[in-house]
């Protein structure tokens, strides 16, 4: 009985130890940022490399949500909990411009998940001597949406969009609304 | 009369789009940049994805350059001479670092191409409270590398890395020599 | 009884006006960010010129509290009621960084001030080839702190500072904790 | 004897001359960019902090340039020979925008200086909501102007701008020019 006891905590404790270290702060599933923007990244291969598809709303006055699709790497999460990763977004065709998102995942003290990014938006301009202006920058953070079936929700959040994209800042390809602080 | 002149306007006028409509920049090929860091794209498929390799010497005293792979993606360039792009590099395994980068390929007067960039390196941090100062800014231009054998090239510039990669930055990961404005 | 209508339609208008020109977004007094550092901002001249005291803890296991001087300016809040602004914070003498803000100060629909920045912090280096590493980004948010007597509070959030500042990254001069997004 | 005490005081001479890594880096005078934008730096005071004007073409198609006031404050350069800087640039009154630089002052072997910046241009939009998009990132290097008489230049170089500040993009305040990659 002696035996049996050591042997079921034993296993008690590889099953603890398994446990702890499965905790690790995956990038798949769906995520929503403080805009509301929604993000689906499906499964990450042996190399970290993924695709995905992102939700934006391009202005207030749209209620167009439009798919684009994304690609990029995390590191590998064998090796540590809370990788950091990188991914661009391509707008095509309702956009010339492109996004690029870098940042990492967090796990919390209560192993919630969250994603701290910093991004870049790079617009099409003419030539060399306007490409000072071109590039633009700000922080996203995305949580897990909750209760969300795969592939089930970006086709629930992506009503028609006949109507062409109008755009938020004059001679600017349509606006992606990415990234913003959260407020108010 | 009339009908062959008229055929041979249409013709100069075909040519004419033709030569046109050909110069475009197209990423595929070797770029090297002000600091002598080295990339090689690979082609473009018709979704405008595509993968490749960035070389970069990790410190000042290292002579070992590692290779690190790249994704991305750049804007259809059948609709445009001058494409947006972005790419992730995954400094994996001798970094946890990720950087990205977000840019235009121009054309100038002479049809020399000409990448400028904009990126983002983000290390890895223990916690969401050290999340701010992950992630640091800077820009990069590239031109392409003349008479460069495709694939030839990359392994000749990669000497062994038998020695450990040094720390640029103290407790950072490996640092890597990314990108700099052109100097002295 | 002219008169007194006319009269009466004066003083609306003047009411009208006083209540217009009030509500504007002046960048004067206190401020916290999401990560509880702390700002004060003196009276702002005509031509939009300001000075003040930024507080930040240097790290996390320090409880000693900086102050370092600011100077900055924003647009003429006679013409607009939500001017952009800037700002260069010198962290001397316990740092060899230097960091600056940009913003704009934003009302909400109750009237209520936000400051919506993004900052850079530049480290010192020791050569130009060194120079791409040393700009980190992020973004921060103020908002007004309130019932802070002017002057006072900082005192009183400035404990005394015996112990030398630790650093927090490295060979990374003592790094002020900046700015952060709002997290958990 | 006398050759010896001679060759003392060279001896000595040398050393003073050595020691005079006196050499520093100040940020007084003029200065250009690859842009060919001008910047006066006047005296640095003993806090380290600045004045002067930047002289920006508004767009390619104005020959219309216009000064603006700039505030900042550089490390003391009493303890470091290469120190970092910052400063705001306020475009009033033909502009809603704010600019703020960041760099450091650097001496190459043969002592000339090089400013190496990062720059963030922060655009005026009309509430919280817009706030993403405000803000555009970029580097600039300037080199000092020779032969350039102080104050003297400054008007030189400021023709007459009876014309209204052309606006560069869309609805966008007046674009200055800021800061640039070199180019072509």
């Amino acid at each position: 009985m002696g035996k049996i006891s050591f042997s079921l905590i034993l296993a008690l404790a590889v099953v603890t130890v398994g446990t702890t270290s499965e905790k690790k702060c995956v990038l798949s599933g769906m995520w929503k940022n403080e805009l509301h923007s929604l993000m689906e990244i499906h499964d990450v291969n042996d190399e970290g490399e993924f695709s995905g598809e992102y939700l934006t709303s391009v202005t207030a006055t749209s209620n167009c949500i439009r798919r684009s699709p994304l690609k990029g790497a995390q590191h590998d999460v064998e090796r540590r909990a809370q990788p950091t990763f990188g991914f661009t977004v391509n707008w095509e065709p309702f956009s010339n411009s492109t996004t690029i998102f870098v940042g990492q995942c967090f796990l919390d003290e209560k192993g919630k998940e969250i994603l701290e990014t910093v991004w870049l938006l790079r617009e099409q301009v003419d030539s060399p001597g306007e490409d000072w202006k071109a590039t633009r920058v700000g922080t996203n953070i995305f949580t897990r949406k909750r209760n969300a079936m795969r592939g089930k929700i970006l086709q629930d959040h992506s009503p028609p969009c006949e109507a062409p994209a109008p755009t938020a800042l004059g001679t600017r390809p349509p606006a992606p609304r990415l990234p913003s602080p959260p407020r108010l």
